[in-house]
């Protein structure tokens, strides 16, 4: 993305779609070799890495632009459960050998509207030809003060477990995407069937609650993999146990609907994955300062438990564990 | 690969090939989401990527350990050329579903070895699964004084014109790999043949200049896709000209006896791409102090030309233009 020979296809491509996209000088204009930045004085950089491919993480028929933003999103909200505020991004791209250039033109507007959003310019990247499908990796970088970082290790006995937003739209969402005639078994109106799919094509990070993360969390991380793996995972790290009710699990109204028409749902809302949402955990002493941030910035959290001594992340409901054979989203 | 849930073959594939690699704590041992790092006091990081797919960028039955140690080297060259010293990198990789963990081990290996050899550990990294042939895409940082990247658009009239290394024995090795039944036409010895093929394989980045690179370059830009091409975009950037003597430009005993051979060979040496090697432009009162710091690391640096006024980067040969139809190569 940084080749600078005017003839080429790529360059042609670069110049059209991406260097529009470049508001940071540290970029300069996509016209050299790399980028260069300074971190905020004080702070450390943050790194994180995600990426998607057409035909395992997204449709080849969905809207391009959505696609942009859902991968820029995904590394975004990696950041937010780290407490960090974010710096740019870099990204490389693997396209087909007939380049549908109404999909870059598509997939650059997208991604240009939420790094402009988000405040996370582009700051380079990379083009490929590839023989498989399109592929979009993208590495991204935040600030936050030095050592600061919130870990996946450190949950404290005692503390609060607290999630974002609601949780298993997108899972659901995913669902009536592959299969749309389970909207009628799931008695789901049409407004609740658009309400899942958009939270499957566009997740909302919680990047407004990046600060409020890292200045209250003892631990975090952000809920990609499904709820029940990627709390399993905070608590494997950091060496505690968790108990959460399912029912205190927040829902939105469409999952609650779904789910009392077909229970079995349950176990797909808290292992389904690509929610995009925090689960942190926090000392009860910071938990009304942390409401307070959470409400001002217009984000609903919830207490769905607390972090005891042992191991493992197990959900009950009604007094009897719910069984999750597989309680995590892996690629392989 | 900071997914935590040891359950996965993805996490089990992370443990044992990966994790062994990590030797930054702020990689966190690969367990948490993101990695964090604090650039040395006073200086920007540098940020690069560029990456490799099967069948593209490289042979299905090359090594994998050259394939990891290759990758890692063409950011690694990136890096080299703005003057920065590494700090690490992130890495992305797609695996067909089949996965030949032979062929993991090998590329850990090999990637490992040369990530401690440079000083530029594993940070963090995303591992997916893909329907296409293996992709493996590196994010790689470096560290240079504040607001002191060389960068490609700020050569001088005047300038000298250096280059290090031999330059167009990758792209006859790359040949050789092809076709190698033209080692008879261009008579090559078998060990000529073997040192082409090796540079294909396994580039030379010129870390060990970055220093003096950063102290003493006005411009520079790495060579990857063709000495012709690439000095064509730092003139193109810097808004200036040159005109390079092709009999001036360094090449190896194996490059020259095959030009000896077969002359149509220039164009492939000028323009066919893989050097790794870095053009940079000083004005003359670094020269002396250039050559020396190269000549203490070992590095030979070579003087092909000045930086003029006017536009572009021509080649010529006994007073003749050299005709360069396709400088650079580009990936469309």
């Amino acid at each position: 993305m940084t080749n600078g020979d005017a003839s080429s296809a790529e360059d042609r491509l670069i110049a059209r779609y991406f260097r529009p996209l470049v508001t940071h000088p540290g970029a300069f204009g996509l016209l050299d070799d790399a980028a260069a930045i300074a971190p905020p004085a004080g702070c450390d950089l943050v790194l994180t890495t995600d990426g998607v491919i057409a035909g395992v993480h997204f449709f080849p028929d969905d809207p391009p632009g959505t696609v942009g933003r859902k991968v820029l999103r995904m590394n975004l909200s990696d950041l937010a459960a780290k407490g960090a505020t974010p710096v740019g991004f870099l990204m490389s791209i693997a396209l087909p050998g007939e380049i549908d250039e109404a999909w870059i033109a598509g997939f650059a507007a997208g991604i240009g509207e939420d790094a402009a959003h988000y405040g996370c310019p582009l700051l380079g990247g990379d083009t490929d030809h590839t023989p498989g499908p399109i592929a979009v990796s993208i590495a991204a970088f935040g600030a936050v003060p030095h050592g600061k970082m919130v870990r996946r290790a450190t949950a404290q006995v005692g503390d609060c477990v607290i999630v974002t937003g609601t949780i298993g739209d997108a899972a659901l969402g995913l669902t009536l995407r592959r299969e749309p005639t389970l909207a009628q078994k799931w008695r789901l109106s049409d407004v609740m069937v658009a309400q899942l799919v958009e939270r499957y094509l566009l997740p909302q990070p919680r990047n407004a609650l990046a600060e409020s993360v890292q200045r209250c969390a003892s631990a975090a991380i952000d809920v990609s993999d499904g709820l029940a793996g990627d709390l399993a995972k905070l608590c494997r790290a950091s060496a505690v146990a968790t108990e959460i009710d399912a029912g205190r699990v927040p829902l939105s109204e469409a999952a609650r609907a779904a789910i009392a028409a077909d229970p079995a749902l349950l176990e797909t809302v808290l292992s389904g994955g690509d929610d995009y949402e925090i689960v942190l955990t926090l000392s009860p002493r910071q938990l009304d300062s942390f409401r307070s941030s959470a409400q001002a910035a217009g984000v609903a959290v919830t207490e769905i438990g607390r972090i005891a001594a042992g191991e493992g992340a197990r959900f009950v409901r009604d007094g009897c564990a719910v069984s999750l054979p597989r309680p995590s989203y892996s690629h392989f």
